[in-house]
């Protein structure tokens, strides 16, 4: 089992710790407001804890769940104390009305938290094709990730396995880019399409 | 039933062309290549027919099932003969080496083939997320599609729907860029996940 951090307490980082607890993860959650990190580990059970933010996270797997538009202060904030670990970017660059990503061509988000993050992190994208409240117990969905670093990838892979889902290599981190779309392009099926949320996108094998 | 023409005579072209003529469709096939296009005809039965290049199709949904470098080109050629109708682009624009797309931020291969249309035609894009050699008889398959004209949508919808896939409105004719960069991820995916090509990208509802 690997020791997990969750930066974020939002829905998907509640998500995503839910799970790491329920596979027998060391979980530790942080968020600015150290009072409900605290309530959240609780809830957690499972022995997780509450970290202190802008400190060295205890996990080897950082997973940055914070919204877009703060993951790269919160990296920067954070500075050598990620040194070394591997960043899970699980953000969507999303303008508010969702007509289009904030990024542009050539890089994403993940690649602006690998600039910000120490030399020594590997910033893998992950999750971010995954509406958090889909992600419920026993729901075995499909996990599209990218990154650069072979052994980074391997431990999130396996992670993301271990959480009865399933990984899906898209490539290097340059694939961040088009991860990030398709995120886009889920809240505009949710709109035109599905008529809401509760849905996952995946892939089917044919042999 | 609708009347289909389908420009281009490759893998992708072929098997929209059997699952029209299987679903009751009136099938036109078109080529720079007559002769493959008659024996294509001849192939698919059900009374499809073999039409001639560059001249006004006899179909009022147009699938543009050429290369991408010879998508814009065509129309070109064509000009005014599309006048009117629902051109369908399936196309990926994608670098030889799968590494990016050829177009950039803010436009798509759609896009460009709207502009090289006739005002009067409406293009809609659709079925570039599906490999061809997957799409047998019998399997339905998400195909997204998206596109500005509402009428135009509900036709190329209605033709999904009639061949046993299942149509998934993914937005207006700016959300063609994702669904390209989608395209280009499922070959990433290929590669380093998948490891062949026998897979299906799709969306699973829960209620």
């Amino acid at each position: 089992m690997s020791s997990i951090s969750i930066i974020g307490l939002g829905g998907m980082g509640r998500a995503i710790a839910a799970r790491a607890v329920g596979s027998g993860h060391t979980v530790e959650v942080v968020g600015r407001d150290a009072a409900k990190a605290k309530d959240l580990a609780a809830a957690l059970g499972g022995g997780a804890t509450a970290g202190t933010f802008g400190t060295a996270p205890a996990g080897d797997i950082v997973i940055l769940a914070v919204p877009n538009a703060a993951a790269v202060p919160v990296v920067a904030r954070y500075g050598n104390a990620l040194a070394g670990k591997v960043i899970v970017d699980i953000t969507n660059p999303m303008k508010a009305d969702a007509s289009g990503l904030t990024t542009s061509d050539g890089t994403s988000a993940a690649q602006e938290i690998a600039t910000a993050a120490p030399a020594s992190a590997h910033v893998v994208k992950a999750f971010n094709t995954v509406f958090g409240h889909v992600l419920t117990p026993g729901r075995r969905l499909d996990v599209l990730f990218a990154g650069d670093d072979a052994q980074a990838k391997a431990s999130v892979s396996a992670f993301i396995e271990s959480l009865g889902l399933r990984p899906l290599d898209a490539g290097g981190l340059d694939m961040a880019h088009w991860l990030e779309g398709t995120g886009l392009l889920m809240v505009s099926l949710a709109r035109h399409s599905a008529g809401d949320f509760n849905f996952a996108l995946g892939v089917s094998n044919f042999h």
